[in-house]
């Protein structure tokens, strides 16, 4: 997809904790930003009717809703006409062979969301297991693209290759980052440390780094995410969840004292307005909101996750965030990237920018 | 032991970044708060010389010094001197059946430390790995006791079972907490999240909290430890240490930015020194420093290990640490949670102090 072409974002209008009343001011003002892009707005049509006649919007009807706490199961078989099935469903190729959307965004659950992606779009091939992706910010002003975030538990040394591949390919897409450096999570930088599955998948990433297929740094430890070291770090999905989780507690518990602090007395009280451009500052550099939308890679269609509790500030984010992968082609990117690996690496990409190439062509 | 006792221990002076240049300051500073201790001073004889004649200290030469990047091997079979297994060594009971000293701290590398440790001193029956505990600050103004942190990468549910009445054993005798809850650290809350491990973890876990051995609180995320849900929070070594070194280098990230944004400008800098009691207030609240001292556990002698990089403040709290596992017996307690389990709960531990009771006598 070329960047003009228009995107067309398909939007679960029902998800997440607030529904149509963050997602819906959320769309009017991403289209606002965004002249080249449409959307399919999805719900039940009372709910989302204020938004009927909207420039460059269109409303699909869904009649369920899948709730935060529904289980899989009932997301995947008994509500067969919810909102994010058909949010989703809009990504499969019509009769002209062509998707109605670029890309779908919702903010329901996400084992719900991951399972039926899963099932309606089906895994591209050569990907054993969809992973999701997200970022954090680090402390050389850019962010850090983590993966997987718990779709996978357990992993083989094969998928956090696979999730390597995916995460470089989705940080040249949305950051523009050419062949972003990749990090194995480890508890040492060492080749020799951690589980033999994390060493294993070290080998992995050593051959294909050393066949041009991605930009490998090696191991790095938990601290490197918000250091910046590398662009992409990948783990499995159980650590990666502990890692984002634990960071979002250490978050809250030190913003909640420094509020506690400023607020202890009169005193503080005045110190408080004497530095609050300073701490707003801070805060708009820290706010979550500002990275939300996380990516389900590895599927035969383009999806992003927004946080349940997102605002509409954050699911414009979201929307944002799925609009430049959509843009700059990332599904394609992860096509190919795949691609040229189970190819074993005989193929025409370049090692400086493998991921930037037309689709390779056999070389041997 | 009782309260009463003296609690003799034994230093590493030449462990860590800075050897007896942190190490002693922090001794002399540490004896002068705690009439009741005595300190074996090891390490190279020229070293430590300065503290000859110290009140309540005996100097114990050793020859050799672990260095921060010697590997275990070199350790364990090199250095057969060293001031960390000499210290170590301390523990080993004597011709009198009794040993030089309660409890072992050292700065020295984690590796080397617990390697030494366990080939000294062994394990304690009915442990099959040692673990690597600390404390965390959490919002309700506490600590939580993580474990294991590191010395164990991949693990079976009986060694987290284990881990969980270690750790329960030294919050009772540190924090002085009887029957501490306990959370199994997962992707989520409900018992059926999670890998195989740790489903089969929380079996044992509900288990052994159905015959009163502990105080199983469920599954816990990563957020719970900031939040200072359970008391103890239990996982493998490689989660552990992921959460652990994450938030480390999210705090470093979080002060680094609140320095960056109060020294832009001259306004921002008159803010600061406005701001600044409240600012040291809250760095005081969150000073890793206070919080160093992690617990070698499930070993037959207390080995605690400081931080490498600590300065005379922060390794005088890791002292503190050990004089107080010493001083309330966490060795006796890990012993009799570990008796008590191995015996299937048929035994006469109150389900309300399981740990506070003198050895159980089976009943059955």
């Amino acid at each position: 997809m070329s960047a003009e072409t228009v995107v067309r974002l398909a939007v679960d209008c029902m998800g997440g904790d607030h529904g149509p009343s963050v997602t819906l001011p959320a769309v009017e003002s991403f289209l606002a930003r965004h002249p080249d892009a449409e959307a399919l707005l999805v719900g039940r049509p009372e709910a989302i009717a204020r938004a009927r006649g909207w420039p460059r919007c269109r409303l699909v009807e869904a009649q369920e809703v899948v709730a935060m706490d529904d289980s899989v199961e009932i997301a995947l078989r008994r509500k067969k006409d919810s909102s994010l099935r058909v949010a989703v469903s809009q990504l499969k190729p019509g009769a002209d062979g062509r998707p109605a959307a670029d890309v779908c965004v919702s903010a329901g659950n996400t084992g719900a969301l991951m399972a039926v992606a899963r099932y309606v779009l089906k895994t591209v091939e050569g990907i054993d297991r969809p992973a999701i992706a997200t970022v954090m910010p680090n402390a050389k002003g850019g962010y850090t693209t983590v993966l997987d975030l718990g779709a996978n538990v357990d992993c083989l040394p094969e998928h956090l290759m696979q999730f390597a591949l995916m995460g470089s390919a989705l940080v040249t897409a949305v950051e523009g980052v050419d062949n972003p450096s990749v990090g194995l999570l480890n508890i040492g930088e060492e080749a020799i440390k951690g589980s033999e599955t994390i060493k294993q998948a070290g080998e992995l990433l050593r051959a294909a780094a050393a066949q041009g297929l991605l930009n490998f740094h090696g191991n790095v430890e938990g601290n490197d995410i918000f250091k910046g070291t590398t662009d992409v770090v990948v783990c499995d999905g159980f650590v990666g969840n502990v890692a984002l989780k634990t960071s979002e507690g250490l978050a809250a518990m030190l913003s909640g004292m420094i509020r506690e602090e400023f607020s202890r007395n009169l005193l503080t009280r005045a110190a408080a307005l004497v530095a609050l451009p300073v701490l707003q500052r801070f805060k708009t550099r820290v706010d979550p909101r500002r990275y939300n939308g996380a990516a389900l890679l590895g599927l035969q269609g383009l999806v992003f996750k927004s946080h349940g509790s997102a605002d509409a500030f954050a699911f414009e984010q979201a929307l944002a965030r799925a609009w430049e992968a959509a843009r700059h082609g990332l599904l394609d990117r992860v096509h190919r990237g795949i691609l040229a690996t189970s190819r074993g690496g005989q193929t025409s990409v370049s090692p400086a920018s493998p991921l930037t190439m037309p689709p390779p062509a056999v070389s041997a």
